[in-house]
């Protein structure tokens, strides 16, 4: 769990790093999350398993899962697990991208346990930000890694208009009525997202659907629950059941040792060699800021936030683990 | 082919229906598609295969492909098949709900021969539309079908709105320095589209992504071609190599049967129940609208319009074929 949260933060995908232990520690105290899970195989034949996660927090049975997806992949050219009785599993990518460094097309999705996203045409949340992430390893270049939530924006982008001072987009956030609301103070008292395409004119319908399409795989395939029923049924301390998704395909079943990885660079080369729009900014390609993110950090190390040290400090003391973080840690 | 197409006209996807045909017909002409092909497959593993459909139209490899898909998922739990040396297919939408139809999720990718997508930050097309599509299958609901160009609108939508002497809205198409365009005789001028989202802003590298994500699945995966790269070194009658993935799950090798429907209904049914934001227009599931019309169709026929009979009779008189459709033919 901790290799993925720091892989996060490595990333600069903050809002999946080292800042989700203090919810994850509330889930635990609301007893929502089992810490001492079994997880299991429940089902499985030559290219596809069912994961029983235990209650368990998502991070150890994802990799699991990809691993698996993986090993399936090597004899049946394309493998796909699913795990149910999960919770939230960090970044979607790093997984995507394990199946990408293993040779793999690496795809996965997940259900939330939040309520946010309000579908074309309705005026309340049905769907969380349901991610998607698919990768590819290319040769010559990092892996393309498309690691997306099915929202517009999160809503820590939302906040962060808030902090500037600055109004957001119509089409990022909807009020209570269904309508677009440009006042971030008013978009974070309800959270309520667009899906990707922000209003129906825009194609908002095709984000709506990619959520659905992510939730069948990540919960209706193997059994997760689906969070307006779960919330109308469920006790305050059970568990979210909360799914996720992995499929790993391999190239080698399709082509000769090495051309897809040959053509991918052609690709990832052609698509860098577009002409800009602007003359500052070049064109990229899925997971290019992360990965120039991530070798900046692993030369200089993850700042983290004063605020959030603290507050991994005091979680530390609560569980009588040993805190070893410290502001000039050597290890940072 | 023509099974494909009427299945495109029923359900009001025209753009992909009989109207297609004039089309192909250039395209017979110019010598790019082979009218005798012997579709082929060229490697097999448990899961997955790779069929040559040697130059001809992606129509007949395509339901190939994914019966043989879904053959492969009662198997193995999941069969994986990708087309190369292909053609256009029509609407993907179709073979998704082919696997919905047989009881599984179903998924199909497909390249373009035009280039319209403008990367994130670019100022030229270097992606055609390339459409998603995603299905699967309830009891008492029709199937969930998303099919989706990874763009935000199809051409089609901004010569609509030519045609009725509207504006179009900023983050449909792009100028030649890649600014958005509202005029829509300018936007047909060049046919530069936008990536689902529309603006940076509103995640346009998401649906870029997208479509980057459909091409490697389609093309980099069996060998087909990359657009931009092909034109650089294609002659003019030399085939276009467009490629198809398809992928089959069934629900069976992760639940007991039955359950996977059920739970999709139950999902269906909550968000059509969703609260709508105006009182005339409830919340839609992807699918609806085209079960609708297809509904509507299968009773009153479907109408072509004068000007496609007229252009199917001259296409019939120069191929020698004889022409059965009139303006009050009963089989209409």
């Amino acid at each position: 769990t901790a290799d993925v949260l720091i892989e996060a933060d490595l990333r600069g995908i903050e809002s999946h790093g080292a800042a989700m232990m203090p919810w994850y520690d509330e889930l635990r105290r609301a007893g929502k999350i089992n810490f001492a899970p079994r997880v299991k195989m429940a089902r499985e034949t030559v290219a596809t398993a069912l994961i029983d996660a235990d209650g368990g927090l998502g991070h150890v049975p994802g990799v699991r899962a990809m691993r698996l997806a993986i090993d399936k992949s090597t004899m049946a050219g394309i493998g796909c697990v699913v795990v149910v009785n999960s919770n939230h599993y960090g970044a979607a990518g790093i997984y995507a991208e394990m199946a990408a460094k293993a040779g793999r097309i690496g795809m996965t999705t997940s259900t939330t346990h939040m309520l946010s996203v309000v579908p074309t045409f309705g005026a309340e949340p049905m769907l969380g930000t349901n991610p998607i992430a698919i990768a590819a390893p290319a040769r010559r270049n990092p892996p393309f890694v498309l690691d997306m939530a099915t929202s517009t924006v999160a809503v820590g982008k939302i906040n962060v208009a808030r902090l500037k001072g600055r109004s957001i987009p119509a089409g990022w956030a909807l009020d209570e009525r269904g309508q677009p609301v440009t006042d971030p103070e008013r978009a974070l008292a309800r959270k309520h997202l667009t899906p990707l395409g922000g209003t129906r004119e825009l194609g908002s319908h095709k984000g709506y659907g990619l959520g659905v399409a992510a939730h069948i795989l990540a919960a209706v395939l193997g059994g997760a629950s689906f969070t307006p029923l779960r919330q109308r049924r469920q006790g305050k301390s059970e568990p979210d059941n909360i799914g996720q998704f992995f499929l790993a395909i391999d190239p080698q079943a399709f082509r000769a040792d090495g051309a897809f990885e040959d053509d991918l660079d052609d690709v990832i080369d052609a698509l860098h060699g577009t002409r800009p729009a602007a003359a500052g900014q070049s064109v990229l390609v899925a997971g290019d800021p992360e990965q120039t993110c991530r070798a900046e950090r692993m030369r200089g190390g993850i700042e983290l936030p004063d605020r959030l040290v603290e507050e991994l400090r005091g979680l530390a003391a609560g569980c009588n683990a040993r805190f070893t973080l410290s502001a000039t840690s050597p290890a940072l």
